[in-house]
């Protein structure tokens, strides 16, 4: 059996026919540019079609196919919620896509969702039931997996651990994105740097020479690796935010695996211990002993694998 | 089909037989008084005896069994942890307990896994499938309901709320409760107004007559009645904490409902408009507008219909 997986991420398409085992049979990356509504779609079916075409599966059936998108998907809806494409505020993906696959099962899910089933099928969290991918980007979200089950909530947007209240009182700079993804995403990293700044004159490191509204996650990162003094107070602050996130979610959830990863989390890998330590401090004592943090073992690939478990996962319960 | 239902509470246990729409035919209230160890045991057996006695029962036979305890159900070893009783560190219940029942199944869950249950068989969260029940009492607990099924984790330690990271930096006084049980249980509030008393001497109002040592959430509520400006301060502070817990977990499950109960609750369910005024503050915006906070529609009783409906429910899983 072969299914297809595609990630709509933030710059580019990823379509990848896994075999059972996790292995790609075929791969194709189409970057999305500046498409937007109805293009994006047609740029998805036409993806789709190319990799249904019995010549390319050189006859071999796609049994099914899963897709994940930047956003939410509104399972019973068939609808989704990409804030970054323009025009997919309702997006019926599910019926347009249907015009092409005919009668092969179609799942669509959040890119989150996708992350966790993607490393519980082929990265480190491999066979957990209990596991949660906490993806640090641009914003925060986590991907949650209860008893080997996506945790959906009653209107699919359960996971939105960005707006996780960790700092009081409330500030109204957190109204837009949330306390936690204010303080430790990658925008909200960019945000603090620019407000140090502004409010601190005197500094003249490494940062205080770069275009204050163009620093990013990234500037912060390589100055913090020269031991830039403001570097090391934004990113020790970061490591605060995340080990009380994952002591928070430790002792609501007590997993067997949390997952850090994410476009952030590619320079914060080496931090893992730090944050592991504040996690200690603050969580349910016995189930920080029983959690296993680690970073993510599929990188930039586990929105496509988990997009390809979604189908494999539909045919197997079926 | 009828079903028994035994809550082991914190000074008594009570036992009720209850029929398929949640009506209590029998009923007994028992004690605990200085039990302990296999004491507790044999009392718990001792009622089942009692309650399965044919001709109690008139005949009818009673289909399953549930219990809720004072603490964590191991259900794979069928052993249960309950702090406040002497000896059950990791206690045998089940087996215990199978040897009055028979072939009777026999389910053991915490308590806070039992208010949940009762509240949405019989209760304030009647038929909801994503619903939380936030236990403020001594101590602060949650019991999970995900798509119909208690949240257990990977260790049957999950729910663990009280340990919730919400005030940085860490601070030592949270080492063995955790920083919102330190802050906004029952226990708590007697400690920050134990720790303010000490820091200003100054103070003459309603709580500065009391013996220090002595000071409950009774108290404080009595005095925050009257207007008293300590009693104010704490409780203000209680309602932030309280909104930012809901707030987070309605942005982490997006419950349909969150129930707010446990001994603490009783004075506090005034509070409720402004804790959902707090909540609203902080959590993921869509999610906050879908979710309903209620107060236990059981009461003190939440425990023993959730250990009727965990009867009920294995009954009707097989």
């Amino acid at each position: 059996m072969i299914v297809l997986g595609i990630d709509l991420g933030g710059t580019k398409l990823t379509a990848s026919v896994f075999t059972e085992d996790g292995i790609i049979l075929r791969h194709e990356n189409v970057p999305i540019g500046t498409l937007k509504g109805t293009e994006v779609g047609k740029m998805i079916t036409d993806v789709i079609s190319r990799m249904l075409n019995p010549e390319v599966t050189k006859g071999d059936r796609i049994a099914a196919l899963g897709i994940s998108v930047p956003g939410i998907s509104f399972i019973s809806q068939g609808t989704v919620w990409a804030p970054n494409i323009e025009g997919w505020e309702n997006y019926p993906l599910l019926e347009e896509v249907k015009l092409v696959t005919g009668d092969i099962p179609v799942i669509i899910d959040s890119d989150r969702a996708c992350y966790i089933l993607g490393e519980v099928w082929q990265g480190n969290a491999k066979g957990c039931k209990d596991a949660i991918f906490l993806a640090v980007g641009t914003g925060i979200g986590a991907g949650i997996l209860v008893n080997g089950e996506i945790l959906r909530g009653s209107n699919d947007i359960a996971g939105c651990i960005g707006w996780m209240a960790l700092n009081r009182p409330f500030n109204d700079l957190y109204k837009y994105c949330g306390c936690f993804e204010y303080h430790a995403s990658g925008e909200g990293m960019g945000k603090v740097a620019r407000q140090y700044l502004s409010e601190n004159r005197e500094y003249a490191g490494e940062l205080a020479v770069k275009v204050i509204e163009e620093i990013t996650s990234y500037d912060i990162f390589n100055a913090y690796k020269n031991d830039d003094l403001l570097a090391k107070k934004i990113l020790n602050e970061c490591i605060e935010y995340w080990g009380m996130a994952v002591a928070n979610l430790v002792s609501l959830f007590n997993p067997e695996k949390i997952i850090i990863g994410g476009g952030v989390f590619g320079p914060a890998l080496s931090l893992i211990p730090e944050i592991l330590k504040e996690a200690k401090r603050w969580a349910q004592p016995v189930g920080i002993t029983q959690v296993k943090l680690e970073p993510s073992g599929l990188g930039g690939d586990a929105g496509v694998f988990g997009a390809g478990y979604l189908a494999m996962r539909s045919i197997i319960k079926e």
